[in-house]
């Protein structure tokens, strides 16, 4: 039997956002490793092993799916959005690079999803409809200093912004430093978008000038995107509309 | 009969990148709007009307597909990618704030897809691991200069970054203009992602350090992906690995 890895990304939440390249393989597979709750999403059926772990643990889970594909076994490595976004394959290579030599010929595929920011912009409208940056808020992985002057570039280039990790339990104070940040370089009206578990039954997302912007309106849940100069709400009876032009006058 | 307007992303090319959602929408159309090889990928059927235009004329285009879901038609707008990447978003928006006061109150989806640098990502590994930014190296709509600033200040921030509509055949040398702003700022090892037609027949994908890059390697179906000065290369028997870490040292 020839093992094989592929690393799927199962989209914001909805199953009609997940890929039918990630169904398929996960049809073919014999294992699912994953975080608990995206391995919670895949249906359990004969001959497929659920491996379920906790967060914070992105390495070892990891090595377990190579370990596991070394050994014949097909498997998936499941992510939620894309995995190539803040999310598991970078994780995987990075275990590849360190662990053993055989590892790297394997056969290891990403299989791209719906990543939350652009989910969450497809809810409001199309905030990232002009050049934009993603970039992670969570500092367990780097120095907070790296964060604050990505922050002060980014507004530099005028660009849309999309953060994810924005907020937790841990780090409950790195996010009202953000939107202070922004508040010296923004002005006031500039939309924010705080975009909560799109696509799931617990949904809310909200749009609301910098100026209102709390750090209690984000959570691990929320991606929150901080729209660029230009971008533009529409007001209607329903939701506003919000939206980046294509064009930057001269 | 109530008429509502969807503006899908088909993905990349593959019908295996489209989701379950944007396959459900084409199934309930009345009418497709796109530039003509986006509706050439949508099987004709009794019962739907599929409206093809040239590019460049997104603005009539998006007004067309106004027009026809305020008279009660059910229209899906298609996009390559991601519709609110580079795509008709953000061009329906426009149309939608110029236009009739009814448009506003139309039922209105964004419906998300799959987007060129996280198709092209996932064939390679993770370059888009870490912060990431993406900018439309095309000056149609914006200032030369524009492009360049914001080069600059994403290079000072360390993104990796992605290049959409890098090159065409009435533009050039603009990204030849793209190459040596980078080879001034970042090392000559840099590695280079040039990804054309990814997940179509005709894909091709390479992987070049900086100092090898050629204005010739893109083309208008190519988007191009620079690494961070993080990123990594992984060599194995077959192509390599690229990826972007995690973690950034303090």
């Amino acid at each position: 039997m020839s093992g094989w890895l592929a690393i799927a990304g199962l989209g914001p939440g909805a199953e009609a956002l997940v890929t039918p390249e990630v169904s398929a393989a996960l049809a073919e597979a014999t294992d699912v490793v994953g975080y608990i709750p995206y391995v919670a999403r895949v249906a359990e059926r004969p001959g497929l092993t659920l491996h379920a772990s906790d967060n914070r643990v992105e390495l070892d889970r990891a090595r377990q799916a190579l370990d596991l594909a070394a050994r014949g076994r097909r498997v998936v490595v499941v992510s939620s959005g894309d995995p190539g976004v803040f999310a598991m394959a970078a994780a995987v290579f990075e275990a590849v690079e360190s662990g053993e030599s055989g590892w790297r010929d394997l056969d290891i595929r990403v299989l791209p999803g719906i990543t939350a920011m652009l989910a969450a912009a497809a809810r409001v409208g199309a905030p990232l409809g002009h050049d934009f940056c993603a970039i992670n808020l969570s500092d367990n992985l780097k120095p907070w200093d790296i964060i604050e002057k990505r922050l002060r570039l980014a507004v530099e280039a005028d660009f849309a912004m999309a953060f994810y990790n924005p907020r937790s339990k841990a780090r409950p104070d790195g996010f009202a430093r953000v939107l202070d940040v922004l508040r010296k370089r923004c002005e006031a009206s500039r939309p924010i978008i705080f975009a909560r578990a799109v696509s799931r039954s617990d949904e809310d997302v909200r749009v609301v000038p910098l100026a209102q912007a709390r750090p209690e309106m984000a959570d691990m849940s929320t991606v929150v995107i901080v729209g660029s100069s230009t971008t533009r709400i529409i007001e209607r009876s329903g939701a506003p509309l919000v939206y980046t032009p294509r064009s930057v006058p001269a």
